[in-house]
């Protein structure tokens, strides 16, 4: 590892993981012998990393120095900030401070991996000052898309750095937990060094609506949807959103039935920590749904975003067990695609209307906004800051490079603004330019089922191949000594499409191989790697022509 | 006078002018022996005022408490909030308190009614305090359409009233004097019994866009439009646009003309308070324009409301004696119509257009924005200042009733807020609910020429009455004693089109006339009065009868 070179008088920022990508927020305020972490977060893996489970941070640089490493201060409850918290806890076991949802949350995942009792969590609110020695962390309200959302201010002997988290300003928060503009403002004035702001909607030159106005337009639909089931989609972490549409529901008399197993959890968090207003008699178990009038029932349901094995794509292709689309069905996407999830979103969407369901969707119909502010919301913040440098954090480049140009029209100087990327250590002592001090390995690591860290590019790289052009499976036994192949050459195949359909290919096949079994063991000194490569070489060369598919092949050879 | 019963431990707030208008802001802020006036400003006339130069506030409550008020402190420089200086300041003597540009602007006024030597004049800035003596009051920088803007912070030992002035937040101002949003925050945080809050965009749900987005596509313009001459038309009062059109051209190599009185007159103010960084050699003539290569030449216009008297709409008429339209000309309105002058505007338009001109106007182009704050602003407003009392001031009625509905949004319970009308005193002891403590007299008072208040509804009535039919003037020489008509009658008209073209319409009307008045005559003990009175029933009669058409009748009699 490179050496990082942070001097006494200096405090150094580096991230883990946020820059450049959504998702694993982890960053890091470090001054002489205490360090202090914000976030502790997962990314959900690109459609390119198959099988692998969520993303997280390379955590190797804290545990080189954990003795240092004095606490984890969480913003809010979201996976990219909360999701990898066993993982971190398991690399640096530090004490966690968190508000109320977000420490419910950990408690979950924690109670989950039997950790609970080996570590120590602290709950914060708005104006807890959390002292490290030198330094301290001082938590301010903000607004996002779920209750108990925090900004935090990281004061240190050099300056303050403030860590905004996910925030927008949602002046009227269906939450009624408003962001503390004074605390903001005060801190800004008592001065702060490095501004680290959350990027997302760096792209859209407006001020995010607030929640409130899509609760108008939600009100509105329980209103007019008098006749049929209402079932209503969004992200099951979007708790704002879960309170207005069962706080509707049971102002209209409607039954609430749950689908979708993080649907449910976050439903069961919500009502157990008071998010959520719902008396037991208000649910219905999914199994109760049929005895309950169809206008007199809402579903909550996981798949706004089209995931196929989500509830709503189940209900939308029929393979839903309890739920059988009706013609007067109402469908409420509360939420917009994600880009990328766009056409299966869509998908979702036509079949559901094919079956004769009402949906109600998109911008148009005033049921969604977004949780992040966009640009006014991201000047206001940096105006009420007014830091001496900055430092756009949560996002894409791209988010990155428009949120810096907004610093630089608030007269932020460019050369006082640090677009980074996770591992860079950015080095500031108050007085001289901040100067890189190094850089740390901050590459993914890959979570799959129970493993962490142990899957790499190879395996991913073979799992691409397999989601493309299948496996094909080459099965013999073979007697090396007396050359005779004792039985087989059998082909067995998965996901490689033409096979099923074509005895000829794979009767041809089995011919290939056969005699390419047979002139590799008359080679002299024929070793079985020598047959499985030949096998190999031929076999591929022989579908890709036939189909212009490269399969995987694996050859099983039983040596005797 | 209704009895106004203010207690010594109230504090009292009223409007002389602001309330269910746009223009002649003038708040009162009373305490005991002290009363503080923000604003002094003028509301530009209906339509239906014909005649009428302006509109200001009734002051004779102030008169009747002369020796209470103690001073006049001012938000900015536009005429519906300093219009009316010079007419205040006749009528009640105090020390004015202004930031620069308004201060700049209100001697100019004074210097015009040679008063500038009996008044007392104090500039202010941001931050400054000013004590009268148990009230003071703290300027604190907003952002608006013109340099040098604050909002007022009134301190009273009853509690602290806010005045905001018009604002939007700009946090990219092209002035580069930011809102000060620790003030805003920090006085809220202190306290504020009453806020009073700009209503003007209350019915917009957005966030204002800032002048540095209009300045980039000022900026883009001015670099696509290579070819043909640049006429620029905005407020006169919009000094942020004047200085963006100017700096434009200057980096372009155009020279500047300057086109219509108010235009001229801000420019000037502009320059000379360095708010309009143009050197004298970037200035050209009106004479000279002639000289000046089409693609080098800047043409500031007045007129952008389609003013029929203004520089532009004169170009577009063809009827302007320096500047023909041309077919490269380019147009740019750097405005948006106020309601009822669409109509104008698109005239105007058309006329430029047909003329060939390119014309660039409209939200489309992005060449305008308001001064005033969207919904989202007036909420941080709010927000920020966290009032007990909320009281939506400078607007239309609908505009303060939406105004007030976004405080309720914001928990200020709808009973903490009140909308009232001109001449409503509002009294809060800081414990009981505020009450109605009486009402004086806040009627309009019109400005025609240098007459104040002299004019009445029958003047307006009269000259409704000719701006629609017409006048038509009877002459007639009568000796009453002999009952004899010695000449006449004769019709003059003016403004009753029908005349000039029917010769037979003024015999036949003279006939009639004759008639009468040898009736009239005939009676006995008739008086000149009779006279006139007949000869207008029968004229009235006679001429609706053949023109459907009732123009005012003035019979002219000599009576011998």
């Amino acid at each position: 590892m490179e050496k990082i070179d942070i001097k006494p008088n200096e405090v150094a920022v580096y991230a883990l993981g946020g820059l450049g990508e959504i998702g694993k927020n982890t960053y890091g305020i470090e001054y002489q012998d205490e360090i202090v972490i914000v976030d502790a977060g997962i990314k959900f893996p690109e459609d390119s990393l198959l099988g692998i489970d969520y993303v997280i941070p390379d955590y190797s640089y804290l545990v080189e120095n954990i003795d240092r490493v004095k606490g984890l201060v969480i913003t809010h409850g979201h996976e990219d900030h909360i999701g990898a918290i066993a993982y971190f806890l398991q690399a640096v076991n530090v004490p966690v401070y968190a508000g109320p949802l977000a420490m419910a949350l950990i408690r979950n995942k924690l109670e989950e991996k039997q950790m609970l009792n080996r570590v120590e969590l602290h709950e914060i609110t708005d104006g807890s000052v959390i002292n490290f020695g030198k330094t301290s962390a001082e938590f301010f309200r903000t607004t996002h898309s779920i209750p108990d959302v925090f900004g935090i201010a990281i004061k240190t002997p050099v300056g303050t750095i403030v860590e905004t988290g996910d925030f927008k300003f949602d002046l009227t928060p269906t939450t009624k937990q408003k962001p503390n503009l004074w605390s903001m403002a005060r801190i800004g004035h008592e001065g702060v060094l490095l501004l680290m702001s959350d990027s997302t909607n760096a792209e859209r030159p407006e001020w995010t609506k607030s929640e409130a106005w899509v609760q108008k337009t939600v009100d509105k639909l329980f209103n007019q949807l008098q006749h049929g089931r209402i079932i209503f989609a969004t992200f099951a972490s979007n708790m704002n959103r879960i309170k207005m549409a069962t706080d509707a529901a049971i102002r209209h008399g409607r039954k609430i039935a749950v689908f979708g197993r993080s649907m449910e959890s976050a439903m069961s968090n919500g009502r157990a920590l008071g998010y959520l207003d719902i008396p037991d008699d208000a649910l219905v178990e999914q199994s109760q749904i049929k005895n309950i009038p169809d206008d007199e029932l809402l579903i909550m349901s996981t798949g706004s975003q089209g995931e196929s094995m989500a509830a709503l794509a189940r209900i939308a292709n029929g393979t839903h067990k309890q739920v059988r689309l009706k013609p007067k069905d109402n469908v409420i996407f509360s939420s917009s695609p994600i880009p990328g999830n766009t056409a299966s979103v869509n998908a979702v969407i036509n079949k559901l209307e094919e079956a004769g369901a009402n949906v109600i969707h998109g911008k148009l119909n005033n049921i969604h906004t977004s949780g992040h502010g966009g640009q006014e919301e991201q000047k206001l913040m940096i105006s009420l800051m007014k830091p001496k440098y900055f430092m756009p954090v949560h996002g894409e480049f791209r988010m990155l490079k428009v949120h810096a140009g907004l610093a630089e029209e608030l007269d932020i100087p460019a050369e006082n603004t640090f677009i980074q990327e996770n591992g860079d250590v950015l080095a500031m002592d108050g007085v001289n330019p901040p100067r890189l001090a190094g850089h740390f390995p901050a590459e993914d690591t890959y979570i799959d089922g129970s493993g962490i860290g142990d899957i790499g590019s190879v395996v991913l790289h073979d799992r691409l191949k397999l989601s493309q052009d299948g496996l094909v499976i080459v099965t013999a036994t073979i007697d090396l000594k007396k050359k005779e192949i004792l039985s087989g050459p059998d082909i067995l195949s998965r996901g490689f499409v033409y096979m099923r359909e074509s005895g000829d290919l794979i009767n041809d096949g089995r011919h290939v191989i056969f005699n390419t079994i047979r002139k590799a063991m008359s080679q002299k000194n024929a070793s079985e790697s020598d047959i499985r490569q030949a096998i190999i070489d031929d076999l591929s060369k022989y579908l890709h022509k036939e189909t212009a598919r490269k399969p995987m092949i694996l050859p099983m050879l039983i040596m005797v």
